[in-house]
């Protein structure tokens, strides 16, 4: 679990989009950003305000969240200054970079001495339990997709606004490095060694109210040969009341996969359901969210109509049109 | 990769079921075992040439296999002197055990100082890459089971047995802690990090001859919902152009899992079929292995033709009836 707030560290982003994890935290979580912290160069802006280390412990922050892809692959001279600093000032760390911080030796001594932590959020921290299967209290929704990278996290997290919004209780649950960024909580997932993965999705959404609802952020697909185990795990551990079906309109092929033709929606329906179903008789599909964004808002809606009407669910796309009619669905379930 | 043959390790067995890894290896892999090293106080007996290490060596022997299973899950201070003298004689180790070999400080330093290897088969030794779901030449048939503990790995080693005895190009490619230790090979699958699950199964069963079977052992069930997407990565990373299915007749409810009934033969059929096409279209289910060691002869013949019957499939039993119908059926595909 990472503390918050968060001082975002955009570091010498070369630009806006470098930045995509901390405007997640900006966009989702917004109480969960006291500032930014910008350096010499930097080319993104997430309209926050520039704070200091100093300042934004001042402001209560508590961990420096490193919201930008790094160039090279590699903690740069210049970032590792700040963050030594950070150490120093009393913040944990927390990264979702490849190049872990606690690979860096001068890092883990400096955080070693203070007392502070390093999350690398690629990184399992818990132990987690083989799967056992027994029915847990409260609701859960999983989105699968229909291929990789397709918006299932932007509609677990729409969705979970959503619900708030209406006054429902619900709680986004993170998969993924960046949704564990956002929310300071989750499961790197596709981290967790094969016997505990849907162990760390039980544990992840434990018994809650009965009126509850885990809104579970999915990954990979059924039909995407390279990660579908971890989907199936997510399908299995996460005995999902309601799958919301993801889908990205424009794609020629699976991600990755020239060879590989997407699977239809009704396809990902019928798979999906079925095996959700061995770990919860009781799941249905409640509907459909269509990632529109290559398309124009005249297309989009003429797409969306096509596939509410070829698939008798409410059909949506959160970035345009918000999650409300998904967490409607959910409320009838 | 483990050096064969090898000196097995019966330890102080308490019964003969304790050194089932040992006798798995010399069931199938005669030609892997030199002889056996029995301790003080063992009740297993393989029928094998009790050796010291030094007739071992001589004979040939360069791996120390630990082919029984510990007691309270440590290595005894007993198991440790002969394995130190082992490493010095100049055998390597290597074990399947929980308690792995690397964890032990005197080992490592032993091995270390005599360049000898330690083998832990629960331990991936490789960095397996992501899978590309690029087709694969030569031909690969995958059990897939009712349930975990059904009789998968039995039927791979036995198909492969009875295609070689035909005079077939076959492979056994072991999935799993015993079918590693029996052929000195494999990728201990549920050890394997999630996102690398389906590329350790395509790098285990590479590019081979057009007429090339690997006959890969199965893990797992898709209907058991701890290890699913175990089962998953080896429907998807396989690539199978064959499936048989595996069941055991008598069971009451999913190993471990008391909430859960078992899929009928046909649901698995079904939907591993299903979901085997996205990776290969051809792939088609060829026979189905009975599991009948709770039946008397009389029942397990009744139950194999009902189900023969029922499925219109070859169905043996290959520990009572050997494995030669389901490879005349791959040599049919």
């Amino acid at each position: 679990m990472i503390q918050t707030p968060y001082l975002l560290f955009l570091g010498d982003a070369p630009d806006q989009l470098a930045a995509k994890v901390a405007q997640g935290i900006k966009d989702w979580r917004p109480e969960n950003a006291v500032g930014q912290y910008r350096m010499d160069g930097c080319k993104a802006d997430l309209g926050l305000t520039d704070m200091s280390l100093t300042d934004a412990k001042a402001a209560g922050a508590k961990t420096l969240v490193i919201g930008v892809a790094n160039r090279g692959g590699v903690i740069s001279p210049e970032w590792k200054k700040v963050l030594v600093m950070a150490l120093e000032e009393g913040f944990d760390l927390a990264s979702g970079l490849h190049n872990l911080l606690r690979d860096e030796p001068d890092l883990v001594a400096v955080a070693e001495a203070t007392g502070q932590a390093l999350h690398d959020v690629r990184v399992p921290e818990v132990n987690y339990p083989i799967a056992n299967g027994k029915k847990r209290k409260g609701k859960r929704m999983l989105a699968v997709g229909t291929d990789c990278s397709c918006g299932k996290m932007y509609t677990a997290l729409a969705t979970d606004q959503a619900m708030r919004d209406m006054g429902m209780k619900s709680t986004f649950r993170a998969t993924g490095q960046t949704g564990i960024l956002i929310t300071g909580d989750g499961v790197p997932l596709d981290a967790v060694i094969a016997d505990f993965m849907a162990g760390s999705i039980e544990w992840l959404t434990p018994d809650n109210d009965e009126d509850h609802w885990d809104i579970i952020e999915g990954q990979g697909s059924l039909y995407h040969v390279s990660y579908s185990g971890v989907t199936m795990a997510l399908v299995h551990g996460g005995q999902p009341d309601a799958l919301v079906i993801c889908h990205e309109p424009t794609r020629t092929h699976m991600r990755g996969l020239p060879d590989y033709e997407l699977p239809t929606i009704e396809q990902v329906r019928d798979t999906a359901l079925a095996l959700a179903r061995v770990a919860n008789p009781a799941c249905q599909v409640v509907g459909v969210s269509i990632n529109t964004q290559h398309l124009n808002e005249e297309e989009a809606l003429a797409y969306m109509a096509e596939i509410e009407e070829r698939m008798g669910l409410p059909t949506v796309d959160p970035f345009r049109q918000g999650a409300a009619r998904l967490a409607e669905a959910l409320a009838a379930v």
